[in-house]
């Protein structure tokens, strides 16, 4: 069974597979997984239509009398074929000397966003985006409900990702028994900030942004838009609730959300020629689950759920991994300004 | 001038440069910089007989009555021609509202390894290696007399980076104001484990890994070679002193380091067909500033200096930025296996 398992010297959990082919990771041509791949004229395993050919559905989204399994949806939730984790069994959280291991036990979910092969979002209707959201809060409400999950993550890599060619507009949604170290030094600072100042610290961004207005790309009534202070890469967005909130899948201004991702990933896709990118959700973490409930006392207080979006350009890359500092060639005011007015470069 | 700017919400530390070429960043076919390499038939920038190409050298290695900035040299240091951080100035440490900035001020230094523009590690003399170490202990410890600098990054790229096309080895030195985060959740890591065993953490690793003997990949009387336990991607290794040790530039083993990275290095490239690799030095950060003398009071007793090398392999990479985890398809025991019995895949 896979495992996860902590370094004790950086703090991070890594998830170890148990097997894998050593000739396809070192080829030099790697053949890449695809995912939600057209074969010739026809339709890709995503497309409506192609049901027979997933796993059977967990969730859906039909706005007629279509049955479950058969065309007629709008946005479709089925499990990985070959998940990293596996959904039965118990976690065997256990030491190995000085070493901290658990069972690879999770869930991992694909979100189909349209039964159209050709629908992004910044194409979609409205509507449609609005039915990807509810499924998103559906299925965290749901994996939430097992208590052996402490985070549900919810990503998304549009574009050639590295590990598998991706065309059929789709996000995984991946339940792990550990919350993700990034996350964690996130809730770490927001419950410092909040000892410190007994104020959310995104709120205090978000004020803070508002009226500088140097870095806000886009606002409506319930969302704003930045480029963060001291952004990773370039034209990294965040976008945050403008009123404090926790967990997204309390947030029912799904219209508003809706109009601000499509704005947003219009933008980058007009002014940046069309970037890959990858945009992750950071709600607060299963409050379900016991241990949470104790340390976490702050929580509803001090973190702000936000989605966070970085486009990824071929070529100029972190050169973090050396040097531990994230160098980004574009100020955020920069980028900003370019958003804001969609320059076309 | 750049930048060093913190996230509040991850405590990261990003150097934001001032001005750069979007074009060329966005560009589908990006022209990557090219160091180190030859044009045509003839020499690169860093071959001997060459040094008149390159900025004046800081520092070199020579076995004769060579002079300074001519051929002769075993190993040379040179500033890097496009810094991204300057070495005049002040730190100006200063709060923008709740963001805290500092500019951009270090050194960077690149480390021509040898005068031979086809010599590899793999394939230096144990004398050459030996001389690649003094040059970096003596340039760790120069900058280390800079009170501004609060650490001292040591890393090399091998093979084709995403940033750069590098042909001659070299490795970079960079001094910052700041200890980039990775390196700083290591050190606190290693202070708790100090404070609550009373035992230095990379000691207990050590201890561990030469009873179990199922991630070692090679040692000798001064050092050991190990995979680490949730190693974050396929055949990372972790090269440490058995005695414990706080500061790479007070070792004075250099013998027998240069014969394990040149062995590590080596099954590397022979057993993986020689791919790139990213090799960083963690060592403890620079007690001269003041700030350092109080905060890591025990620094000396649970800090372990250590390298690190992480093969990148093409096409499967971290699918951490979304998920949070690094999925490792490799386990390190399968990995040691591998390495030390020199199997060809």
């Amino acid at each position: 069974m896979n495992q996860f398992r902590r370094n004790p010297v950086t703090g991070q959990w890594s998830i170890i597979l148990e097997e894998y082919d050593i000739k396809e990771l070192i080829a030099t041509k790697h053949v890449r997984k695809r995912i939600g791949e057209k074969k010739g004229a026809g339709k890709c395993n995503f497309c409506s239509g192609s049901e027979a050919d997933t796993p059977p559905e967990i969730f859906s989204i039909r706005h007629n009398d279509s049955q479950k399994n058969q065309a007629g949806w709008s946005v479709r939730v089925i499990p990985n074929r070959q998940p990293v984790l596996q959904i039965f069994g118990d976690l065997n959280n256990r030491g190995v000397g000085i070493y901290d291991v658990l069972d690879g036990i999770g869930a991992h979910e694909l979100v189909i966003e349209a039964p159209d092969h050709n629908l992004q979002f910044p194409n979609m209707e409205l509507s449609q985006i609005q039915d990807v959201l509810a499924a998103y809060r559906e299925r965290i409400l749901d994996l939430k409900r097992d208590q052996r999950f402490r985070y549900v993550v919810l990503h998304k890599n549009y574009g050639e990702g590295q590990v598998e060619v991706v065309n059929h507009s789709h996000s995984h949604i991946i339940a792990t028994p550990i919350t993700p170290t990034r996350v964690k030094y996130e809730l770490m600072s927001a419950m410092e900030y909040y000892r410190y100042k007994e104020r959310c610290l995104f709120c205090d961004i978000l004020y803070q942004e508002l009226s500088d207005d140097e870095r806000v790309v886009a606002a409506n009534d319930k969302f704003v838009a930045v480029s963060p202070f001291a952004s990773r890469s370039p034209f990294e967005v965040w976008l945050l609730p403008k009123l404090h909130e926790t967990f997204f899948e309390f947030n029912n201004d799904h219209p508003a959300l809706a109009a601000i991702l499509k704005d947003i990933l219009q933008r980058i896709n007009t002014t940046l020629n069309n970037p890959n990118y990858v945009m992750v959700l950071h709600s607060g973490p299963n409050v379900a689950t016991g241990k949470l409930r104790g340390y976490w006392r702050t929580l509803e207080r001090d973190y702000h759920w936000h989605i966070e979006i970085t486009p990824r350009f071929r070529g100029f890359a972190s050169f973090d991994v050396g040097s531990g500092f994230p160098i980004n060639a574009i100020s955020p005011e920069h980028a900003t300004k370019i958003l804001k007015e969609e320059k076309i470069i």
